[in-house]
């Protein structure tokens, strides 16, 4: 099996795997229960959250607090800030759907919810982000890679334009993509992260608020995580996220400048193999993890299926907009023409992607390109 | 170790552990990837819901929904019903957290939450409730079996005057404590059921909705579980979660007779080990896997620590309260004294809880009372 879907879901690491056996065979306790093994378990959840505290430089009145998923981290955020009717809320076109649609749930409440164009880049549109900025702006989310194009947003330039024009306004981050293969951004109110893009299990998520803010509730209950994620805490989950965070941190500087040659690779070879295949984003924007290519008059949907009879598995869009079938609203926002929108294909790839599984996949490519690449229209 | 405070969390059945080994090892793609390997996994998780499709009777048009813990089932559906202004919602007394609090929650929007009280028998009150009920009760919320006491409450009968009195009105149960424990209730338009109560993984839970009702989300973005529960699904621990079901429920018979018998030889040896000792609710009105008993004029704190050094695990209270030190409101609800409050324990077993384990814990137990029994007051 080839996988190249990485973005999506990532095999999970192996000494996380054994971590994830070790806590759900030994530490079944709850974590919230006043005996030792409780308090054991209470102590082992503070030490994974003291781990993401130095990652993430936290400091001290932040607030780290673990949840299910990075869709769960991005709507506490945007609905728990309880906006009023009035407020405007920004966030960016073709980002993830966990960003813009609990920011549009908002809108029945009276919040102003408004999309920021992408340029021909594929990055945040810096000067109709100022022209939008005023002290009416309450929030903006972001997505600091884009998971389909791969592009990587501006993040310092839009904390210094939100301080300088909305000093009031939360910037919210969400680095689901980014974390643990690109620079860390540092200018943000609030940051979701996600485990199970970075080795970790599925079910596990972090949301960093920077600042003392006071957020409402998704979950009310018995009060864990501070208040603000009331739940039994998933002890092994939690245990394995933190494994999978310190691993990737480790490796990041080596993975990326391999990764980057990776990359660079399959542009290459990709292009060689018919002169009509398309690569939208320059390696220059975008994280080298994600490698969106058009080819067209050939169904993604057809190669996916070729390929997947190989084993070889990679994505025509994100997994949460797979049912999309015609139209595709986010391929618009990446300015990619509607004619082209049948025929996207994204290449996602880890740390531990190897050069042999590429050729395996590039020779795979070509083959069927030779059988299929009569379909191509330019 | 002896641990007897499986009503906070269980140990994970060993295939469980076995199966989310597997699963975490080489299931790792996202259920929502459009290539062979999403697909298989999304499978997979449909199987797991038609695990408890059966389970639950449930109809064509229920919708099983899940998600990351049952207070995130209980949330979802008491917000999501979206109640308006002047709507009035039930709760019971003594009820889990997770069913008061997201009930209170609805207060700041004009929603009149209302207490229903305990009687004599730590039951439902229904001459109370009958009075409650009308046309404007658009929600009752309830636990099946009472955390810390045990008490069963009357399911059947609430159903009964609720389709009478309050048609319209929503019936959610939640039956956390009683599933795999002891009948399942079926006159419910909702349940909640969690994962790590059963046997299986903390981070799975679920949500049955049995008529056709709209639920606004709590999490908005990718659109999984039809929309109503945005985020990557588990796998892993979804598998888990409906493995822990069907191996609970293949035991329950078995299992309960053998925890009734021991739960009343508990009784009687606890009773015979001082006359102080109380056991406020009777086996005949109990879950048997619960059994809470107080011990006056002995801080259960200092109980907890002394067969705690002896690796014997029992409980205060519950989990989600065990902070709470001074007057306990849940205590007071269950008609427990205030000055009994720091003296509640509760024992809760498993269906492979042993009697010899029970043993061991009595052993512990007198000789703790030889040592302390002098404390007791009357």
């Amino acid at each position: 099996m080839i996988y190249l879907d990485h973005a999506a879901a990532t095999p999970i690491l192996p000494a996380v795997i054994e971590a994830l056996h070790n806590a759900q065979s030994e530490h079944f306790a709850n974590a919230s229960a006043a005996h030792g093994l409780g308090r054991k378990q209470l102590k082992e959840v503070e030490n994974c959250r003291q781990i993401f505290s130095k990652i993430l430089k936290a400091n001290d009145e932040d607030q780290l607090i673990f949840t299910a998923s990075a869709t769960e981290s991005n709507n506490l955020l945007i609905k728990g800030l309880e906006l009023s009717a009035g407020d405007r809320v920004l966030y960016c076109q073709a980002d993830h759907p966990s960003l813009e649609m609990p920011v549009r749930s908002l809108e029945k409440s009276g919040v102003i919810a408004e999309k920021i164009e992408l340029d021909q880049l594929g990055q945040v549109d810096l000067n109709q982000l100022a022209e939008r900025l005023d002290s009416s702006v309450k929030l903006l989310v972001l997505g600091h890679v884009n998971n389909l194009s791969g592009c990587i947003q501006p993040v310092a330039q839009v904390g210094q334009l939100l301080s300088e024009l909305a000093p009031g306004a939360h910037f919210h981050l969400d680095a689901v993509q980014s974390f643990g293969k690109i620079e860390l951004a540092s200018s943000y109110d609030s940051l979701s992260l996600s485990s199970h893009k970075i080795g970790g299990p599925k079910g596990a998520a972090l949301l960093h608020l920077k600042k003392e803010i006071r957020l409402t509730p998704l979950l009310d209950g018995g009060g864990q995580e501070g208040g603000l994620r009331s739940s039994t805490l998933a002890y092994p989950l939690i245990k394995g996220f933190s494994l999978a965070a310190e691993q990737i941190l480790e490796g990041q500087v080596s993975c990326y400048e391999k990764v980057s040659l990776l990359n660079g690779y399959l542009r290459e070879q990709l292009q060689k193999s018919h002169r009509s295949l398309q690569i939208p984003f320059e390696q220059a924007q975008t994280s080298p993890y994600v490698l969106m290519f058009i080819v067209p008059g050939i169904s993604s949907d057809v190669i996916l299926r070729h390929l997947g009879e190989k084993e070889i598995y990679l994505s025509s869009s994100s997994a949460c907009s797979s049912k999309i079938k015609a139209k595709n609203p986010v391929f618009s926002a990446l300015g990619l023409p509607e004619k082209y929108h049948k025929n996207v294909l994204r290449l996602s790839l880890s740390g531990g992607t190897t050069e042999a599984e590429l050729e395996l996949f590039l020779e795979e490519w070509r083959r069927l390109i030779a059988d299929i690449g009569y379909l191509f229209k330019a």
